[in-house]
Order: C-alpha cells, then structure tokens, then sequence
C-alpha cells in the first residue's frame, strides 16, 4: 500500500439514506474526512462512523467553500493519507461538478475514484410515481438544468414538442421561463408537467398540472431554496405510485415506517 | 396490515452488489419471490436469502416468460400476500418496461413501490471515466435506445451535432448504424465516442475512440449478446480514472479488493 489516502466522489442519491449505495455507505463508515453539500440530506449524515464532517455546500446560491478551495481541501486530505469522502446529492456526475474535482485529484496524482449514486433526474420523478420512459409514451429522456440557459434553451429549441421527456434539474427558480420557452416552442399548453421537491425527505413535495399552469404553482415557503426538478411530457400524467393511502411514498422510504 | 403482499419493483444497478441501494438490499432479504432478468448480474443474486428465484429474462433477445405473464406472476404472488421483488438491471423505469409493471399492480389493486435503482445510462459511462455532464464541455445529457430506431433517429436529427452528451443504451448492436445516423446529421468524425459493455462485472469492457471508429470496433466475442451502453461527445474523452494501476474500476468495484 501506498501512503497516499483515497478520495471517494460518492453519490449520495435522492434523500434518504435508504437510497445511498453499499458501497457509498461502506465508504463513509470508512472515511476520516467527509466533505459535504447542501443537497445532501441531513439523514445521511446520521450515518457518521468515525469521519470528520465538513460542510462545504451552498446556501441560498452562495458558496460557503469555493470550488478550488474543495478542490484544495480533497488533494491535500489524500496526500495526507486521510480516507476522505466527498459526498453529493444524487450522482457525482450529473451537474455535481464531480468531474472537475476527478480532474483536479487526477491532475495532483491522488487516488481518487467515483461511487456511482441514484439520480434525482430518475429518481425524484420515479418517487413520485412518474417513469422517465414508459413503453407508447416516451422512449428518451434529455436531462438539461435552466442554470446554463443557453444549452437548455438550444435543447428545448431544436427539440420537436413531445418528442421525449424533459427533465429539467435545479430549475425551480426557473420554471415560468422554462414553460414560457416550451410553449413557445409549440409544446401545448395542456402537457402534463410536474416540479419536484425534496423527493425522498419528509420534506417531498409534489405539484401536477398543465404546462401552461406551472409558472403559477406555489411550493411551499420552507422550499424556497430547494433546487427542485421539473418533468414536461406525457409520462408527467402517470401516476404509478401505491394503491394504499397509507403507503404513501415517504412512509415507504422510510426506514422505519414499514419495519 | 393487509393481507394482500408488497410487490417491489426494484433497480439493481449496473452490475456489482456494491451499487444496490441499502433498500433494494433489504427488500431482497425480506423477499418470498424474486423475479429477475437477464440484466442483473449472477454476483447480484448471492444476496438472495430465503426467496424463491425466478429467472424470467431474455436469452438472445427472447423472452423467457412474456411480459404478460410477468405481471400476471407479479399480481398472484401479491394478491397472496407474498412480498415479491422484481428485480432489474439498472433503474426500473429507464426502459426496463417497470412503468407497465406497476400499471397492471395498479390496476389489479396490488400494492407496490418503486424502489430506483443506480441508472447505467450515467453509471456505465463514470465506471469508465465518462461523467455524462462536465463544466463547460457538456452541460445537458439525451438518453435513448436504439431500440426504439424511430424515436432516436428523431432526436439525432433534431439535436445540433454537439450540443448535449448521447447516451444510447441497449444499443451495441446498432451501433454502425449510430454512428452513421449522427456522421450523417453532421457530428465531426472525431467526435469522441465510447462503447461500454459489462460495467461493474468481471467483464467490463471499454472501448474509446472517435465517433467514426465506432462501426469498426469489435467486442469481446463473450459480450456478443451484451446490451451495451455507447457514449457520443466531448465527455467521451474524458478519462476520469484512478491514477494506480492497481486501482482499476473493476478492482474497486469489488467489495473484496480493497478491504
């Protein structure tokens, strides 16, 4: 063995810890270092172990730790020997900026590797009962995030209206223009819709509608800040979730709620 | 409690048990019956505690058991009371026909849940060093299946050559006709290009190059059948991997190399 350390770029998925990997929990029971962001939940850190925790997120879009210094704080920890974790919301390399700290552990000659994580743009909507692909509906989904307007609005341009299922991320904040720019583009006003949020906290919260309603729908004040995920196309109406009242999906993904 | 069972509709991920979810872990222990597919690798089932097993996947691209006769085992096991997982390769509702599944337990009134699972469209690529979005190279991912030939065609065409990472699944087989779908709506021959079979098995196998090459590249003669994920875009040259020899994806993967 080598006297350098490792650093884990763990997914932590949707929410609740029951959604993290085996892996990405063996490693965090492992860790002397975790590194933490705002998008994941409070729950997951339950799962501690030994580790020093560092939150390193954003809030309310500002960054408490830049990016180079996380960057700074991953490759000196693994040059130390440390076993660090840096651990995200969802998967590491679905807009997590994942592959910029890769590239800089990479770069620094630390040993590095990335533990895949369930993906809020599957998951939040597969929580609430809405597959991103269904058999005579949609068979492809784009996934886009309104903070590079520029590419998302070139995708939501080019793409003919219902052709696949849109999956916009940590659009929230964004949802009139981004139905603004559908309808614009010729999607009808009735395509179903629907905004995510919180998906797998106590905290989920699920609004359905018309494309044409969604710059109006109100989430509640407590999610003011949360990145939200947002779903247009036809798979939005299904509504695949549980046949009894009281399996609601978060009594579900509960850990206790069903043991 | 009901007498009637739980059917879970359960994401295995892209191979190694390393990449479950603590919650598909348990539902495998507390499971009666086990339905799974060709999709989830033979280290998956070691986990199977006191369930029956049934394999109902394809072989060579024929179904074992239709999927009519799926649902309608699905809906018996449940209306017995049985907890039933259906166990898939990936996430169950990224082409993995879960959204029929769970229509027909919702229209037979049995309850069940989804539980996602770590999708292949992203995992395969970052087992390999892909990450399918990255800052400033690619800020927005597609997700198709040749499979479904019109709908991809569709989107080839729609899309302008470069704008946003392709992830084809289940498309290995296609893949020359791929490549000169996109070569053809104007996609530079160099664009970087990546087949991935067997991600997280003892068989993973990665093949990189450009976008022209594609066609020529020729698989292992043992992952003939696989299904294949191809990667098309900047991203593709991205080679996000451990700096260590000794660290290769498939050792880490294993839950036994490392501790």
């Amino acid at each position: 063995m080598t006297g350098l350390g490792l650093v884990s770029l763990v997914g932590a998925g949707p929410g609740h810890p029951d959604h993290l990997t085996q892996k990405a929990v063996r490693r965090l029971r492992e860790a002397d270092l975790v590194l933490y962001d705002a998008l994941v939940d409070p729950s997951v850190l339950a799962l501690a172990g030994r580790a020093e925790w560092v939150d390193v997120g954003k809030r309310a879009g500002r960054l408490q730790t830049s990016q180079t210094a996380i960057q700074q704080l991953l490759i000196e920890a693994g040059s130390k020997g440390r076993r660090v974790v840096r651990l995200k919301g969802g998967d590491p390399f679905v807009f997590g900026r994942g592959g910029e700290e890769a590239l800089a552990l990479q770069d620094a000659g630390i040993p590095f590797e990335v533990v895949p994580g369930v993906s809020s743009a599957i998951a939040a909507p597969a929580l609430a009962g809405i597959p991103v692909t269904h058999r005579g509906v949609a068979s492809a989904f784009v996934v886009v995030t309104t903070a590079d307007k520029a590419v998302s609005t070139a995708v939501i341009d080019a793409l003919p209206p219902g052709l696949v299922t849109v999956v916009a991320m940590m659009s929230m904040g964004s949802r009139a223009s981004l139905a603004a720019q559908l309808l614009d583009r010729g999607w009808p006003a009735h395509t179903p819709a629907a905004l995510l949020l919180g998906a797998a906290t106590p905290r989920q919260w699920t609004w359905r509608g018309a494309l044409s309603a969604l710059a109006l729908c109100e989430p509640p004040a407590t999610s003011a800040d949360a990145p939200g995920t947002i779903v247009v196309g036809a798979v939005a109406a299904l509504d695949l979730s549980f046949v009894q009242g009281e399996l609601s999906p978060i009594a579900v993904a509960s850990s206790t709620a069903r043991e």
